[in-house]
């Protein structure tokens, strides 16, 4: 199998430990590594290096080959962000290029996944499926009524396998209420869609050919230049004049191709926030629900998440489900509950003229 | 007037901001500069800086030394701390060696007062009393039912003065329960005792001399060197086998001379923890109560303080009743209502081996 590895993102959701130019996929926020790291070396089992491209913005490029470095992984630095329809072609067109037409997994590069035994079987299922055309999504088994996803609403039951579960698509629904949530957990007919698919280059060039003709141009031009001294001038021209859309927007939503379900259950998260990062690591909690990382005292704490970046002695005492993030030029004090919130920080640093923190 | 400052005291409640090292005394905790040299500059009006003199602890000579650079403010560093009657008895046979025999303020370095005008009043009015004999303390009219100090009952009023409150003191009290404290405010005969009084240095002898007799001698022996080369040895000596005794209960406990009160609303507060400093500067808080050395961020807060001594960016986000304080090595962020547990941070710092953080 080839693995289009996406690492677009601002990720301002961890902010102070991400930033404009180390966004959370470059991040160590599990205490394993950078994510893309985790991200590259679980498909390892299945991708060698070899037959893994990164695509990512140019200002990360610098970061990624360093944090890279000796490795066969291939990168495509985007010149600028054109969202996620141009980046999955550009990935198709790539693998087309690099001859490979077999089933390519397009998938997040700052996700966390606890089974990737599991999380391995559900790609190989979609990449048997596929193969002879078709788009298979990986449908996360919800364990909660969560609001903050968008869900795939599963169909028939394909008949292509015996022994897994496969099931054609019925509908995407964006993000639900909690009452709607709270069914979709129930009806047992919804999958949290965590935006990696598996799909051969030929399938999805098929489809951008077809809906998004414009893109589909830029990419045959940029097939006819890897590798050349006229790939980056194209790279840059083809890109400028692209229009931002989405896969979801763009093909996925009148797509006449037929889409797959694979449900699986590989305790996936998107770590979208400091709180699903804090639950995320339970294990790691102390009787009171504390986590530090790093050498933090707590006292007299409750449920209490102290992310320690700068060697600095951070001392909590009396606090209930707060947040402190410590970094050399800036410290978080939150609410653990409301750390979406981060955005209205990042807002007020932008307004006020301190992007430098950013 | 002559006046002994009195710059004891470790000050661990304002651990990060304060240290072994730097207690109390010596931070800029009000935003005005080190509460020593407010106290010294608040004295200026009525008492000169050649007639002030400094008794602090060895370690802290050099800082002081450099506050103070250029001014004519004499400085006694106690070898040991003996607490408060060895250092009382110390600022009267200095105050005598000095030939001065008139009034002496005897004042601790680390309070604040709101208005020094209505303070120097009261402690004029001490001297006056105090010229002819006995200890004339300052009484602070208490505000609130105050259970963390201790209370001073007054007696008759004193004859003395026509146009001036001033009486006799009935009872000192040590800290009482709230109920009581409520009593003591609705009653209008207590007032708080700071620990400022007013006496001449023979006053402060004789009762030196007939209640601790021994440190009387030693007081004797170090009068007889002051100035000369045969101090230090002798200072240090005699300060080796003095007893650590309190003054209150060496000598105002079973006290002969009398004992006056000048109650005075001059706005003190010991400042005795980050809640109280958070409370004495409520003209500096804003609409949602949030207070904020320097340029920090709050964001959806209410009644949260955030001391930054690093200048680091600090983002409060979601915060109540919080408090949080940066410095270059350490930071605390506990709730604002319990922070005189500081204490357990400091004892936790101590038995992990973390002195050079305290």
């Amino acid at each position: 199998m080839f693995a289009v590895v996406m690492c677009g993102g601002s990720g301002t959701r961890f902010w102070p430990a991400s930033r404009k130019q180390r966004p959370k996929q470059f991040l160590d926020i599990t205490g394993k590594g950078p994510m893309i790291v985790e991200t590259c070396g679980r498909l390892r089992p299945i991708i060698r290096d070899e037959e893994m491209v990164l695509i990512l913005g140019k200002k990360h490029l610098a970061e990624a080959r360093q944090i890279f470095d000796g490795r066969e992984i291939s990168m495509l630095a985007e010149p600028v962000g054109r969202n996620t329809a141009p980046c999955i072609g550009l990935g198709a067109i790539y693998a087309r290029y690099r001859n490979y037409n077999g089933p390519v997994a397009f998938l997040p590069a700052d996700h966390f996944i606890g089974d990737p035994g599991a999380f391995l079987k559900s790609l190989q299922t979609g990449g048997d499926v596929a193969e002879t055309g078709g788009i298979a999504t990986i449908g996360i088994v919800p364990n909660r009524p969560e609001t903050g996803y968008g869900y795939i609403k599963r169909g028939e039951p394909d008949g292509k396998s015996e022994d897994r579960q496969i099931f054609s698509v019925s509908q995407f629904v964006e993000k639900p209420d909690l009452e709607t949530a709270v069914a979709y957990l129930a009806s047992g007919d919804y999958y949290w869609n965590g935006g990696i698919f598996v799909a051969t280059p030929e399938t999805i060039l098929k489809e951008t050919k077809r809906q998004l003709p414009e893109l589909y141009a830029g990419l045959l031009e940029l097939e006819k230049v890897f590798g050349t001294d006229d790939f980056e001038p194209a790279f840059q021209e083809v890109y400028e004049n692209l229009a931002s859309v989405s896969f979801d927007y763009g093909i996925m939503e009148n797509i006449q191709e037929p889409v797959y379900v694979i449900p699986s259950q590989c305790g996936w998260s998107d770590v979208g926030s400091w709180e699903s990062l804090y639950e995320l690591r339970s294990s790691e909690q102390d009787n009171d629900g504390n986590l530090g990382d790093g050498g933090n005292i707590f006292i007299d704490c409750e449920g209490t998440f102290a992310s320690g970046r700068s060697g600095r002695m951070i001392a909590c005492l009396g606090l209930k489900n707060c947040l402190v993030v410590d970094t050399e030029d800036s410290l978080l004090v939150a609410d653990l509950k409301n750390s979406q919130d981060i955005r209205k920080v990042v807002d007020l640093l932008k307004e006020t003229g301190r992007d430098d923190l950013l």
